[in-house]
């Protein structure tokens, strides 16, 4: 048996390695385009900032490595020019060398990943621009910034794109000295989050002197008057930015799959290669695995999506090996998104599908925001984590999950995309047996809150508006914004509308009498929690058409920093 | 309605705050054998220790807070001394007055809890000793060790049980500057853990300064010659500790249902009270909740289990007054005991049922231990995470795991808890798709490395024997012990066996004749992953009768500190 990999990094050498172990008689020839393998891709950013130190921890494997242990026929600076199917035969050529040779396989596993996505935008080509996508990019990164910091003062770096990289790549210039510029040319950063919740991490950039534009793009790059290295932005809108030394382009991923297509192996529109649920492609004996395949959505009956992540990657590589060697015995059920990414303190957590995707989809829904702490309140430190939960109202099914916050937040992530894993509802939430233990958890963990809030939203116990409707409501005559927190908290973090009312909870009972019983009350609190109480007592005092704000102060504050002036 | 609940701490407060949000007209009473409700226990040690410094965080809410925003009767300093399940009545003692009088209910919840046990032990009377369950109860503790540290230049403490609450008491007591002894019965200290497990900790509070007593127990408690409020402890074998400023009893905790056990209302034999899956006593209208009751254990069927933890406490106390208010509405699966507890720099966590208990239940059963970083290696800081997981060898189903190291520890039993409410199998953890960014987790993560170990067990592609049974091996001529590490790692990490041959990995293939085939190879390394690689390689070679140490030399020198001398 004779198995072609193409690509050794996640997806490439997980097969490698498993189909070894599997078979210690297999011919594996790993080709890998670049001069390394199984690198430590996501740790490129760190690398440049300067928090890993040491360069021979990016090469996890290497060639001889590979080699020693499992016997992999590693060949690097190999590209593959195509792929006969029929033949069974790949033609690859050697960079350093110029040789072109054919090679046979029995089977084929295509492992190609995704390029940086790289616009044609006039002086895309300039000085000073750099993707992030092999070990000689991030050299050539940290080159290019050593030999920066040396001759200029004040640095300016561009960051093309608020992506997990881009967001990491902020932070690292950040940490290297840098005055950073984060463009983004969607209305917010960080596109897996809703913005509510990219904008807690948008107003931390803020506070950590980042300029954050969103909603723009750049339209053009100019060599700078005063530094033919450095570069003058010039960005959809019209403005101008101020000379950049380097700009990152973190503009997202394409499948590389250029070569795949050609081979006349089935590719969807955008490029990534289709397979089966064994991961099989359209061509016998070809497999397709990590950034470059497209895989299923397991939240929507019949829905693929292409989701670029090292963890599906090195699952599936280990699936393919699998179904190569012992037999069709492993299928792949999906790809549920579930990613985390650092910025600064801040950590944002996100699994399976998004409010826009769900309107985009224009599929029934229903949210609920939530601000707990990452611990038991009494025991110091706890932190808040803000998270969101996207659920059916009506089958209490979960459909995705956002968190952001200082500490805890990927831990409530993983749990829910567990839960999601397991077809659990959001009534299952509410009863998760989580640890706790004062300085990890709660006795209601954040994970048990946010299932019993969405609990009494799909049996019908509270019912609420989104802080996007907040505005037109607070326009209108016949809606009245309640607010029950206590006058001190209103005075210290601010007022939700120019005219709401403010009754503090434990006053609600004895002041009813000063609601109008005929408007629609919109109740908010801080956090939500006393305004659920509150709305449970106006119900049961006869007014009719009340509703929580969704998220309360704490979510609409994020985003509509200012009180609205009805 | 006229709701009464017995007990105001984490079941009953529930409870009541539930029933208050659905029936604003309700009439709740609540009574308390003390003179606190809702209060923070699980942070009492933390309190005593300094680390949570304000005494009025301990108290979550009070009486008057409580009737402030639920209007609940509260009514603490409460002793029930009888229920008359046929009038609908109890009678109360108001501790403070004297004053006895009866309540009438329409339903009646008993959310009890459990008391410390005190085991009737010469001397258990004697003044320094403490148990830990109530406010006064810390307060005592507090002032108690305060004087003393005046008092006494060379303050030592006795922390008598080694569960939960005995280790954070040991901690906490260390931070106050005092030499501790912990005296656990049984064989082990932190009995929801198996041995191996265990023994990190313990080698770590020995490592702290701890003395650490096992298998053996406390006979006599005498007054130390030279201090009339000091003790000389006597143990079981007839060791004498040197004279205890202070004994902490944390022997564990009994069912407090004396009174319900009076009123007929149906418990076991060893006390619990019995409930239906709506949380219904056997006495019509009587429900019960929390520490103080026996619940399902949903792991195996039809078996029961008690498990005092604070957070299904919790839980039930909801769900019950949704069973009261809305009709039966919801049903109490069972507990599956997560739990976590820190000890100094570790944590340690696990869930469902331990090895132990699948011995004595003489049930079928494999498990893998498993110690890889709680993040990437490339990335600064990881520390390992000791993880056990226990399975079903034939059909995949998850008994239960453990953890212990200082970071990710809990989260990685959450995950596995929640897989397991989820039904979810090995095969699952080995494709759960969680949270990777270099600083918080792995491409492959800690949870998904147990479910692919445990798959490759129950899929024959490896087989194992237990660090238990090498000592045995090790004395066997037909077994030989094969250490695939490098010769530099045996030299400083140490020996398996006196006469173990090693061969490192990478030149096995090469040496594979210096091997007799008609053994019984016994292949281990440092943490399991080469001696999988090594297993693969002789199982493919020919050789027919092979295993891998389960957890290598990590586990089997944790606790076999010293190479076994064959």
């Amino acid at each position: 048996m004779k198995i072609v990999i193409i690509g050794g990094v996640a997806g490439g050498a997980s097969a490698a390695a498993r189909a070894r172990r599997l078979d210690e008689k297999a011919e594996i020839v790993l080709l890998q385009s670049g001069p390394d393998v199984s690198y430590a891709s996501c740790g490129m950013p760190y690398f440049i900032g300067g928090e890993i130190a040491d360069r021979k921890k990016m090469a996890v494997q290497t060639p001889q490595s590979l080699h020693d242990r499992l016997e992999l026929d590693v060949r690097v600076n190999v590209k593959v020019q195509s792929i006969d199917t029929a033949a069974k035969k790949v033609s690859a050529r050697n960079e350093s060398t110029g040789e072109v040779y054919e090679e046979t396989y029995d089977h084929l596993v295509l492992a190609v990943g995704a390029a940086p996505f790289k616009p044609p935008i006039p002086g895309i080509d300039r000085p000073g621009l750099f993707s992030l996508r092999s070990l000689q990019d991030m050299d050539h990164i940290v080159s290019w910034l050593d030999k920066k910091a040396k001759d200029t003062k004040d640095l300016h770096c561009v960051v093309a794109g608020a992506g997990f990289v881009g967001l990491e790549m902020v932070e690292q210039l950040v940490h290297r000295g840098a005055k950073v510029t984060l463009v983004e040319m969607m209305p917010q950063i960080l596109g897996p989050l809703d913005e509510e919740m990219a904008i807690l991490l948008q107003n931390d950039l803020v506070a950590k002197g980042v300029t954050v534009i969103t909603g723009d793009g750049i339209s053009e790059f100019k060599e700078a008057p005063e530094d033919p290295e450095a570069s003058i932005l010039t960005l959809g809108s019209g403005k101008v930015l101020p000379a950049a030394h380097m700009t990152i382009l973190g503009l997202g991923v394409r499948p590389d799959t250029k070569v795949v297509k050609d081979a006349g192996i089935e590719v969807t529109p955008r490029g990534h290669i289709k397979v089966d649920e064994y991961l099989q492609t359209s061509a016998p004996n070809v497999w397709a695995v990590g950034d470059a395949v497209e895989v299923k959505n397991p939240l929507l009956e019949g829905e693929m999506w292409a989701v670029p992540l090292a963890g599906p990657a090195n699952r599936q590589g280990r699936m393919v090996a699998d179904n190569i060697i012992r037999g069709l015995v492993r299928k792949y059920k999906g790809t549920y998104g579930t990613s985390v990414v650092r910025s600064f303190d801040l950590y944002a957590a996100a699994v399976g599908m998004n409010e826009k995707m769900m309107i985009a989809k224009n599929l029934p829904y229903s949210c609920i925001h939530i601000h707990p702490g990452s611990h038991a309140g009494y025991y110091p430190g706890a932190k808040s984590v803000h998270l969101k939960l996207i659920f059916n109202p009506k089958t209490g099914d979960i459909y995705g999950a956002q968190a952001v916050g200082e500490d805890g937040v990927e831990k409530r992530i993983d749990v829910i995309a567990t839960a999601m894993q397991g077809h659990l509802k959001v009534d299952d939430l509410a009863d998760l047996e989580l640890c706790y233990a004062p300085p990890v958890g709660s006795a209601k963990d954040v994970v048990n809150m946010a299932g019993m809030s969405a609990q009494n939203i799909v049996e019908g116990l509270v019912s609420q508006v989104e802080w996007k409707d907040l505005e037109k409501l607070a326009h209108d005559d016949k809606t009245l914004i309640l607010d029950v927190r206590n006058q001190g908290e209103i005075a210290s973090s601010g007022k939700l509308a120019h005219d709401a009312m403010n009754i503090p909870l434990n006053d609600l009972r004895t002041r009813l009498d000063e609601i109008p019983k005929d408007k629609h009350i919109v109740v908010s609190c801080q956090s939500g929690q006393r305004a659920y109480y509150a709305y449970r007592i106006l119900k049961q005092h006869g007014f009719e058409h009340v509703d929580n704000l969704g998220g309360a102060y704490a979510t609409f504050h994020s985003i509509h920093p200012d009180e609205i002036d009805a």
